[in-house]
């Protein structure tokens, strides 16, 4: 697969594909963005953008690599820029924290750059899309009145928290299908999501840290965006969200243990159907970083797991587990989803890809 | 603390403690009753007894101790005795495996013994005690009951499962204090619970098993149990119970996500107040190896943590941290016990503590 | 790759393949019998054989698949055949536990299969090649003055042990470069070498467990017939090795830091350039496991890492780094090898590739 | 035990301990004096110093305690000082971080204080003694020359390394009994020997880090000036030391697996019985924090391990086992020791009592 992209590898000059920026591109979802645009059939790394202290180095050198593929070639050859240099590529992928993205990603959205943000900063702004492409690719719209209210000529789209996209991708089926009251949800987060170093050997070694600095919010509002409308203006979905979150002794993969409140009684047989005829507009479009199932349910006891089930579907799909009867709200299940492939950079890539399809990216 | 026990120490014929068997001496949760039995005021190990693979050697030989503590040296070279040998000690403290325990127990009843079981064989029988002595120590006179229906002079009597014995600490003042509806409950449990050798490290290591056996339907009759009352017969409580367990990789300390319905809408502060105020019969009467405190609540924002706390009290206590709002329920809070001391041998040793103030020990 | 294999998927009748068994396929060395070989060039898994247990069930249903490759869509299809049934496939790759390998593997040899085995069982015979293509290829005519003994018309050939294979191919270049003395090493073992359920959890969780049964002896003894002659019977280098083993907490990836004395007082420079240059059998024949380059030596200093070097050439290299002065061998340094790839099935498999391009399968 | 330090709790003023400062107090080795010395007889904490950020908040607010042993009463009241304050008590313990630690320590001698130090600035200097009392109580004397010539009324003392004095611990009885030559180790240590935050857990989890900052240096410059001798100058023992260090992933507990070559060719026997029969200063003078038994021999084949071995004599003895041949140095073993009591704080505590004892400090 990714024909295209193999042969042009070397030969930049009839590479074809968009030009785009990575920026905080050392970090560590700044390194899952270049290895998942490796072999992007549209998309090829032109620009990393880092903090003064890598400016000016190779990527190779400036990076402390902690992925377990190996560095992508061509993105090792390229020149770290700074925050403040001119970017040439129409696209950029934001994996900036948090008090530098506001700033440096308005000023390229103001430039004229698409801006694909896996930062929290924007998410919850009311002219700027928290985009699911399965589940409310309509939001993708928002950015028309972000460029006309902010006198753009780019944008910038946002995707989810990394506990809240998987959630909302098992939701989104049921709320569907049977409409959906309430979810409660209890997370077991693995360490890779407060990035590098992140957190300390001494607090994951046999240990659980119950709390997670504002995700549990996050995991109530962006999930009531996601799920709610857009005529002009985003209307949040009423469904009462209670969340839980927990740090695990895991590298990759969110566990998350949900409660869910329906509309009309479905039995776990039903849930599980719905579940799995699950497809949106990825699926129909066919983007090429889709998945072919977005959630997965397996009928195994004792799964999904971790280390078992984290990469289904290349880490672009949520799996689900333990479908069963509810005794307080109806129906509990398990989910796990990869938090830096679906939870992060590769959300941000199959945003940038319904923005293609659609005719939004300045190209 | 515990002079006489020390005084006595290689003077057993000046020991007037009770002696007590322990049976399934060799396994974890056996280790863990020799430990915490060696400085006891009231009871001494005087047998041990194991699977046939031990029997005939001294337990100091027969024993893969795996606990930190050392072992005690006079409990070191007693001889293990075999399941169906005669035991002189009035008191049985049972870690049997439960495909043994029943006949085993059983038969030690009926000869006379106090058993007073870890194993979950005679957990939910409708004449035997699920005890907690801060709980339900009117529970213990269902001994008068089951040895009239049995024809025994001895009696069984159980502690809860490892995880619901901390859950239900934490239930019992929200119950009396406001009423208890239901509750959600999603458990992170350490591997010890599961013995040794128990987890394998490759479920263990950067995982989480979303699964557990037999664990969520005792997380749910165990606490019906544990909160309803007695009148000759047990009345279980009319409290909805929702659990979803799960493995994670640590060695001591089970986590707890609690949702809870309660009576009049409490605050935080309430629940707060109802927990640090909590005291029972084990308090009043100050028995040996009764917590302090049974419920300890702490104030930090990410506490309570299984490496931190698991040892508050000597393992006795429930820590319990983040006592918040729960739009869905209505009050949510985290809690860690320790599941090989308060969750299972310690437990036991409180049962017979409590049996033994109440004049009912066959001493 | 494979497009061979590829293209066959499906549609058995016009696979060109050789059928191969995979002795004791439900084990982990066994899944990764099946999982290596799944776009193999050559073989096609025809036959999954395994204990009682499991026979007559699909390899789907009878297997606790625990890679977090997928199981392979054909072989998933396949019944399990008992360890006493007739095979038809010419050539057998072994998993088998040790109990029951030695009538196995010799019962199919004289059946005349080519049996490939990872079990330790016959590696020290004098008719028995212990096999590493890079290493000691002229080895492998061995097998004639076995079938000659024997009066068998297939062969058991053998790889060394998990390792002993991953320090033998850093030294090979040493012993050809400068004459090899001595060899000091301690490893850091993967759990995983212990097969599943092997180590229990609560030995991995914060420990390490400085010992392995038997594997010290191994290291030093196969290390001495892999660094040997043949020339009608094999001679043993005279090489002194001297290894302590230790079990850590690590999924999959040895680590092991090693002191050599060699001759000729080499620089690192020296040693690194000799490593680097290093090429054998399986590198000129171009077999299709062979890693390019069968040693790859880092220059960072704090690699190798086993989660970040483990599926370095796709697990079937040895990575080495930090090589530097030793003040009292010589030269030292620290390797890493995927223990379940180069270190057990994918070993079988080159050996495999070496018989059938020598003409020595029975096909 | 430590009776008058019991009684004097909450009576300060008839508190006949010597005060103490622990300077670096916040941090993990900091929190290791200020609980090691929390029932201590001689001593009690009368100060606590740390950086900026904690000054003037009670030390109970100011530190993020991470041991599982509960944070003292008396020092969490303590009001934390400025690195640039007078401080009063005559005996300093030093935690401070190697940056700051140069001036401060030189200071607080200067102004007459005694100084016990576990940073590793002043440990290689020519005046500076590097102690453990076992091993080399006789170059306690070198703070004569120190005073005299850097004319300072107190003193700086230090004790080794983690790793170091664990190892010297085991070789003293060996060098006393045979002589030693040269001494080849590898580490597997500890994630507390970095402090906290120190090593992230996405380096820890599934992983080994082959390398530690200056570590095997440090192994070898201490092991020379502790095993050498003190004529009114350090005489650096003619002894060859090779170490690999690795970080893996246990909280606390170094394992290190040693070969020696050692004069005359002793048996394991000889070795286990100079190891169990060694004793030094702190035995015979019974220092409060001196283990019975510096060296523990345990005779089951796969101990050491840390999760069972590290707290042996309250974590003050080094423990060793498979004590066997090496056929390349002559014998080889592992050992085991707690690297934050005996490789830390309580080392510096054991050196403070030693002066005490010999009326050396400053009161």
């Amino acid at each position: 697969m990714h024909e295209k992209a193999r042969k042009g590898k070397g030969r930049v000059s009839n590479d074809k594909r968009i030009p785009v920026a990575v920026l905080g591109a050392t970090g560590s979802v700044g390194q899952r963005f270049v290895q998942l645009l490796e072999h992007h059939p549209w998309f090829r790394v032109a620009e990393v953008v880092a903090s003064e202290r890598s400016v000016g180095r190779p990527y190779r050198e400036a990076t402390d690599w902690r992925l377990d593929a190996f560095m992508p070639t061509d993105a090792a050859a390229l020149v770290v820029k700074d925050y403040g240099d001119p970017i040439a590529s129409p696209v950029a992928f934001s994996a900036l924290p948090g008090e530098v993205a506001t700033e440096i990603e308005q000023r390229l959205a103001r430039e004229g750059h698409a801006v694909l943000s896996n930062t929290s900063t924007h998410r919850m702004e009311p002219d700027v899309p928290l985009l699911i492409p399965e589940v409310n690719a309509d939001h993708a719209r928002a950015i028309e009145v972000q460029r006309a209210a902010r006198g753009w000529s780019g944008f910038i789209a946002t995707n989810p928290n990394c506990s809240a996209i998987h959630m909302v991708l098992t939701l989104k089926p049921l709320q569907d299908a049977f409409g959906l009251n309430s979810v409660m949800v209890t997370t077991m987060q693995a360490v890779s999501g407060a990035g590098y170093p992140g957190v300390a050997s001494l607090d994951a070694i046999d240990n659980v840290v119950p709390f997670i600095r504002t995700e549990e919010e996050k995991m109530a509002e962006e999930t009531q965006k996601l799920l709610g409308g857009w005529d002009g203006e985003f209307r949040p979905a009423d469904i009462v969200v209670s969340a839980q979150c927990n740090r695990v002794s895991v590298r990759d993969g969110h566990t998350e243990c949900v409660s869910v409140s329906l509309g009309g009684s479905p039995t776990p047989e039903d849930v599980t159907a719905a579940m799995r005829n699950f497809a949106g507009r990825p699926q129909e479009l066919g983007l090429p970083s889709a998945p072919k199932r977005p959630v997965v349910v397996r009928d195994e006891p004792n799964r999904p797991q971790a280390i078992l089930d984290r990469n289904t579907e290349n880490g672009m799909a949520s799996v689900v587990g333990r479908v069963r009867a509810c005794p307080i709200l109806g129906i509990k299940y398990v989910l796990l989803g990869h938090n830096t492939i679906r939870g992060a950079a590769g959300a941000s890539i199959l945003n940038a890809e319904l923005f293609k399809v659609e005719g939004l990216l300045p190209v």
